[in-house]
């Protein structure tokens, strides 16, 4: 029986603003990437979306980003790799005193956004990121893009990783992202997000851009909790996947 | 043989800028009260003090503070107790990893500038703030002002806590601080600073503003080190303290 | 006839994130009062509010606040009087930049959350904002509560005034606002809302908390837009205002 | 008779923290880059400059920079152009309101530091800053390095633009910058910088890296007040500029 990971970033929002309907997503996936306050995430926030989370067993992870609130940590920056290191060590120690308190712990790390982009193929801020890993705990696993510079480096350094497909996004032949921005890069139609969710649980493959179908090496599809119906289309993937025979649980 | 522990806040510069010298610093005191973000103290920064810190033993403390980097942590902030006590572990959190990859770790927590001095009276902050000392972690020391209500609390709730003099501070009969703005309420001649930090040490006393000779518990002395000429007056104090049949010491 | 001006808070979103709908209400308010970036505002969002308020003929104000973005400036703090004057100017003329880009000018400026409610009674921080306006501009009109020392200082340096009133905020015998947290302190049925606001429109006076009829003087009523159905019944507010013959337009 | 501009970066604090002798630079340099909030720069200090600078006469400029106060602008980032041009917009908005109030105006635009180096080469980015600069006033002179995007865009755009050297940078036989971080990138050599600014001023020449003879296309020479002995080294400069028969003055 095949087995899958969901995972959803939670806790994006800051103060007064909301971006993420964390409880119900908490029931559907079972890694929560928790925003650790530099693109968004108060401590108030990462406090409560800890509670939740281990109340329903679901895995935290941190959510490490850029110093970015103003740009949600979507704008690519040059962080000299000492600082940035730090920066990563920082957020996932803040997190871990959530975690624990809440009585569990923080057991992945997965970049956010710009940052995410930026260690698929950038050697040095990935090395950073790994260096920052380490720092905070040699335990840890790391989540990313197959293939990426990010998950080579980390495992080369001794830790754990854990590879991730996207259900709505197009692949190309290559099985990499057709890049944002490109005619149909997001899948929109629920219908085959679903159907894509299912087929890269079964069978690791997705049908390309071109019509091709092509291997997509993942322990975990992500879903994305930002959008309107979210948590609907969330849960029906959850359900789907469960009627076509692939136990969701948390990556080992 | 009386023993006393000398404090200093270190790491207070931010990304560009710097306001203390934290490797000399470290060569004088036994406890190094680190800020952790919130009023100063960038995460690179923050890594760096606690290794200096960890090489030389010197005790490494969370200088917690309001949210608060274009005020210093120097306006008091009506902030409610949920978001109050998030913080506060938040930043002991962050500082706690670097602490841990020097191979040491956080054993106390000080508040810094407006807090500090809110939680010597404000029930309802002193309690936030011990909340989120125990989120944190329940072994963690406070270090306060004697007969302050956040040592209050944090005893009643089981931390040991730690009480602190200001040698460079005129107090009043009733063995209070002289509020700053008041005249003479800073000491400023070196030669007085060392003699009264010699008293505290030994007899645990210190003349008035009025000239009587009052009682100040205090098992730590805290330096200031963000001033011309700090550092040489710290090792002036340290060097007395010394001659005078003192141990420096961190509490313990 | 009776004229009233409608306010409202807008821009309120940062980044990523939303929080009012400034399309909507600004097709029914006659004052915009738009968040400068201090506690909410971003530099492109402050830009198409003026352009759509310039579109729209609404008047453009500052919305003032304290520098909180992780509070939504709703934490009081003590901001010594020359800092808070420079950030009330600052503000003020980043505003200004758009208002003139768009066609428009700033016309008045509102203290926002914590800083509002602090100037209704602190003679210091009332002073500063007064400085800060006179600073940028000495013909700005400043919007507050009547019988504010901000409003009584404003009048006193020359600076026009204008009184608001609340809808949908419960008032004592003595026409002054049921503090929040007190019971029945926010009127939230709607018809309520609508009827009371035609009350303080047409007569100046609305029925306390005990169900006295007292005076309340206001040239403009604030409407509130970040709570649901907050833009219908800003619609249905001014529907039926309109519809008592009251004639609903900006403040001399 | 040949004239010079002599600017330098001010106010270059931000809060508790000071990096620039704003007080002293005012006697020596024509033109103030006024830092804005953004990679520094508080309200308070933005106005003290301001008074200070009109006072002598010092023609102010917006130094605009990134959103990056971690970083002190150093980081480049890639900002949207829509958000980049409001950012541009709002910060010389900001600084004009403190200009205003001292009597002066703000006169021109340069870059900070990650920006300053982006436009040099980058298309959109400079087109961004061009659109801030017009949004908050389409008669401000940018001042950037010949050849840039940036003042070719600027042109372009109808607006004035100001050449500037580096007295203390080396330059290739191209009359560009060697790279910082490359060998011999900055002259420390006291005696080096002065004579260079001579000819920079008399015959917009320097020794290249290589040691020939470049022309280098300069109203003003930047000067660099962060560094120790910045100030003896710019009074220097200034005197023997003097000395060798330019007359120091603000552009037209």
């Amino acid at each position: 029986m095949t087995s899958i990971d969901l995972n959803a970033d939670l806790g994006e929002g800051f103060g007064r603003w909301r971006l993420t309907d964390d409880e119900r997503l908490l029931s559907v996936v079972t890694s929560a990437n928790v925003a650790c306050g530099f693109h968004a995430g108060d401590a108030a926030t990462m406090r409560q979306v800890c509670e939740l989370a281990a109340e329903r067993g679901v895995r935290i992870g941190a959510q490490v980003s850029y110093r970015d609130l103003a740009g949600f940590g979507r704008r690519a920056m040059e962080v000299p790799p000492a600082e940035l290191a730090a920066e990563v060590a920082y957020q996932i120690g803040a997190l871990e005193v959530f975690a624990r308190a809440a009585g569990a712990r923080v057991s992945y790390v997965k970049p956010h956004g710009a940052l995410y982009n930026r260690v698929v193929r950038d050697e040095e801020q990935a090395a950073a990121v790994v260096d920052g890993v380490l720092l905070a705990d040699a335990t840890l696993t790391v989540l990313g893009m197959p293939g990426s510079r990010l998950l080579e480096l980390a495992g080369k350094a001794g830790l754990p990783t854990v590879t991730e497909a996207f259900a709505d996004r197009a692949y190309t032949d290559e099985g990499t992202l057709v890049p944002r921005g490109l005619d149909g890069a997001v899948v929109t139609d629920p219908e085959a997000v679903v159907e894509r969710s299912v087929g890269l649980a079964r069978s690791r493959t997705v049908l390309s851009h071109s019509g091709a179908l092509v291997g997509v090496e993942a322990r975990s599809l992500c879903l994305h909790g930002d959008t309107p119906g979210a948590v609907e289309l969330a849960r029906r993937v959850r359900a789907e996947l469960v009627a076509a025979g692939v136990r969701v649980e948390a990556f080992a």
